[in-house]
């Protein structure tokens, strides 16, 4: 329940790439908003509840078939839930912005290809998350090339069981994003990524204006 | 694949409350069949491979709100997805026979009452282990009077996140195990608990003889 005279927040995820500068850029945009004189809640997935962490564990560690593909979107799908109903939504009835770093349309765009269709993917969120969904969700393009440059100059980072994967995947998850654009052009917003972080930060801004009290 | 010359084991699952007796018939049945000359995996959910023993970890400690309904659905449902996988199928296609401690039932009739629908359940197996069924379930019952007092005299084990619950919901059960055994009379078995460990046994030996070589 929302407190009497409260609005209810807004639920924004962030999604892109690997080197698409998703979580700089979260940071920015929380900090935007804070400016002006909203609750902000910043939080990422796998993870961001005390659940949701111990399973993110459970899917960042081990080798790279450790997990099969159909028991990796259990675990997303498990963390998910934990982390919508632990964090999410009491964060949005108090009437906080909640942003996060991936949330949904990453298992759409990493787990959907392959073993599981995007229709299983759908079924798991609709079981575990009554199928909650972003008020918006904000998708960083890059062209291929700057995209390329800038995961190579952290691949130290990027080395764990999600991260260390080739340009064919690489490429299927951002053809799968940019359906997405185009199925919900209301939700799922393409926003250009490329340039310098300020700019990107007013654009992402622009991008949510409509939502904004 | 089955190798040649070789035939596809069997899948055993036992069902049942607590206290109904199911891990020590699991054992007897085991030695059974291996005098019988059939290698046996003896297993158990949740757990039975590596992955599974870890997400059991996750879904045994903790305050009984750790994990609300539909997360443990979820992480139910991924432990078996990898028991499935990485040891059971395995086993059977090597030509074992794999008795397990509990499966697909057991979520059906603790976690398919409340939030989450059978057909749901049904729906997360698909998706985790393309609904693969048991050849056979035994569902131990027991006259509850006897099923109280045998839970009572273990009442130490009993105490984790599962057994720690009261009456009414080990009625619900029971009932739903019922449910089970009168929709498919021929996968799900129910087989009087009461009495001698070794006449159980010798009725749970008649349960599956048809199943064997």
């Amino acid at each position: 329940m929302t407190a009497p005279g409260k609005t209810r927040g807004r639920f924004i995820s962030l999604e892109g790439g690997e080197g698409a500068g998703k979580s700089t850029q979260l940071r920015a945009l929380a900090a935007a908003l804070r400016a002006r004189g909203l609750d902000v809640v910043e939080t990422r997935e796998p993870g961001g509840s005390e659940g949701a962490e111990a399973i993110r564990a459970l899917l960042l560690t081990g080798g790279a078939d450790r997990w099969s593909p159909r028991a990796e979107a259990l675990l997303f799908a498990a963390a998910r839930a934990d982390h919508v109903e632990k964090t999410i939504r009491p964060a949005l009835e108090r009437g906080a912005w909640v942003l996060s770093d991936r949330f949904l349309d990453s298992s759409r765009a990493y787990q959907g290809m392959g073993a599981l269709t995007d229709a299983d993917i759908l079924a798991l969120h609709r079981i575990g998350s009554d199928g909650f969904l972003p008020d918006r969700t904000l998708f960083l393009t890059l062209p291929e090339e700057e995209a390329s440059a800038r995961a190579r100059s952290r691949d130290g980072d990027a080395a764990d069981r999600i991260g260390g994967r080739d340009r064919d995947f690489h490429l299927a998850v951002s053809t799968a994003f940019h359906r997405f654009a185009a199925q919900e052009p209301t939700r799922f917003l393409a926003v250009d990524a490329s340039g310098e972080a300020g700019a990107v930060t007013a654009r992402l801004i622009e991008a949510v204006r409509d939502l904004l009290p």
